[in-house]
């Protein structure tokens, strides 16, 4: 039985060297917990933040420790009463082949409702930050134009749909032919720029968004948000959700400074993480649950088998390797 | 009879080549309308925006047409039955000796309330912007610390004083030991800092907001804003009100990109200028007058005298020349 560990900090880019596969034995279980065998495991591009030393959002890592991460998981043996064997679960649990897990930190999952990897995406954490950073910061009205870079990816994919629903012309940023002919077909965009290939961002930017830009929701930061920042319109509002282009800087990386000209738009630049809203993720859940069921939302899984492919399904997050909502099926 | 115009437009750092004296000749009074002899006229680091081609806040200043900017004049005739002979008024005038306005674009000021040039500061635009800049964007709570670049300009004497009403450490940036001293003695502010004599902001920031920053009111841009910013606790609040450090500047200035930290920390950037909250002013002036009235709320003023100064007044606020609000006293 194997688990992956921090086996050292990246320097910027992270490598497979970062990781480290090592034998794991469990103890007995105790009372209140339960042996969880794992099924779908998720790679996020916040786990980046959590490979440095000092806090990001959350804890670092610690090196020589496991990875943990969101996980959908069996219960394989149960010593508590509140889950049985065969329930499954969703959680915070480590890179490894079973693990234990108190009861009460592990929240049960309908397999009835939608497939259970759902829980990991637009179910889940990407869906809730997709519906709360974009509905409660972005506030996008009927007819406004809203921007989402890094549009297939988990939150993207969702973001675009979202906007589209509340009446707004879509416009995405997204790195291959694919995946803008995938945005287009599938998640409803109205146009979608490929950055790698486009030329000229700034003119692409204008012809795409005549009536400039109304909410930005940024997952990758550097210059493709310099880009849509020189179009925003008054009022306009910025939702910070990723900054995926900077994470691997070594050293703070330079910009054109925009403050002026977000103060003379009146524009609002937001922050947020989805732990935030957890006292309404429920109404989140809901909400994306029943515009599922209406059809009105599409969901895209990359899944990859095999718990050894887990760093390397990680590193192809900034690779733009997925689309929609990366995967280790176990 | 004079009148300025704007003979040129400046690049960069404007001068006294960029204003022109002419000669005026008013014509007849038409009905409605009011002749004014101006009393005290306002200079203001936002009219830079203005003498740029190109929208910024407001419509620019064209070349060859008289500055215009914040007056309180007097009636000396009227052909309108709205305002008589002797009235005070404040308006959007010309930079001239007399002029003509219709009347019911002024708006009468009572000299028995407050001197009447605090209508052009504490009970006008500045003090309104320090007003809704700092409670419906900043909203400080008991407690926070309330960080303000320009402290000693018309707008950061103010905000430094409701942020001490609202109970928090109110710390200034400002640059001369002058304007520290006035700012420690006279408007109440815990720390201040010399950013021309400091050395290390980073670490003088640190000594000066132990607890980290809660709300940063920012009057300047640049260098400072990024000191500030890197200090911002969880949940910040960054109000953008001017970013005179920057206006000057011929071509878009990098800086460090800080958008990775506004992130974690879910913080917020917001930019404003006063007029979106035009419905609520006569709240804004209202409290403003009743703190003046408890004492709660000092006022300093930096009075030139003289029509023909005004150039140079202006000029004096990118020198960092005024202590509170700068005006022309005609």
């Amino acid at each position: 039985m194997k688990q992956i560990v921090l086996a050292s900090r990246p320097k910027g880019e992270p490598t497979k060297d970062n990781f480290r596969f090592e034998d794991l034995e469990l103890p007995a279980l105790r009372e209140g917990e339960v042996l969880l065998q794992p099924l779908f495991m998720s790679v996020d591009p916040y786990m980046r933040g959590r490979m440095n030393e000092g806090k990001s959002y959350v804890a670092p890592y610690e090196v020589g420790q496991p990875i943990d991460g969101g996980v959908i998981a069996r219960v394989v043996e149960s010593r508590s009463n509140e889950l049985a064997e065969g329930d499954t679960v969703l959680g915070t649990l480590p890179w490894a082949e079973k693990s234990i897990e108190q009861a009460r930190k592990l929240r049960k999952v309908d397999p009835q409702l939608a497939p259970v990897s759902w829980y990991l995406g637009i179910l889940g954490m990407p869906g809730l930050t997709a519906y709360f950073g974009l509905l409660d910061i972005g506030q996008p009205k009927e007819g406004e134009t809203v921007v989402v870079s890094g549009a297939a990816g988990a939150v993207g994919t969702v973001v675009g749909q979202i906007a589209r629903i509340k009446g707004c012309r879509v416009v995405g940023i997204a790195g291959t032919d694919e995946k803008v002919e995938l945005l287009k077909k599938e998640f409803g965009y109205d146009e979608v720029i490929n950055y790698k290939t486009v030329g000229d961002m700034g003119q692409a930017l204008k012809t795409a968004c005549p009536d400039g830009v109304d909410v930005y929701f940024d997952n990758v930061g550097g210059d493709i948000t310099d880009a849509v920042i020189a179009r925003i319109n008054f009022h306009a509002r910025i939702v910070l959700c990723g900054q995926i282009a900077l994470y691997n800087e070594t050293r703070v990386p330079v910009g054109p400074r925009f403050l002026p000209l977000i103060l003379t738009r009146s524009a609002l630049i937001k922050g947020f993480i989805v732990s935030n809203y957890s006292k309404r993720w429920p109404e989140g859940i809901q909400q994306l649950a029943s515009w599922i069921k209406e059809g009105r939302l599409h969901y895209k899984e990359t899944k990859i088998k095999g718990f050894e492919k887990l760093p390397e399904a990680f590193l192809g997050l900034f690779e733009g390797k997925n689309q929609g909502k990366m995967l280790i099926e176990v």
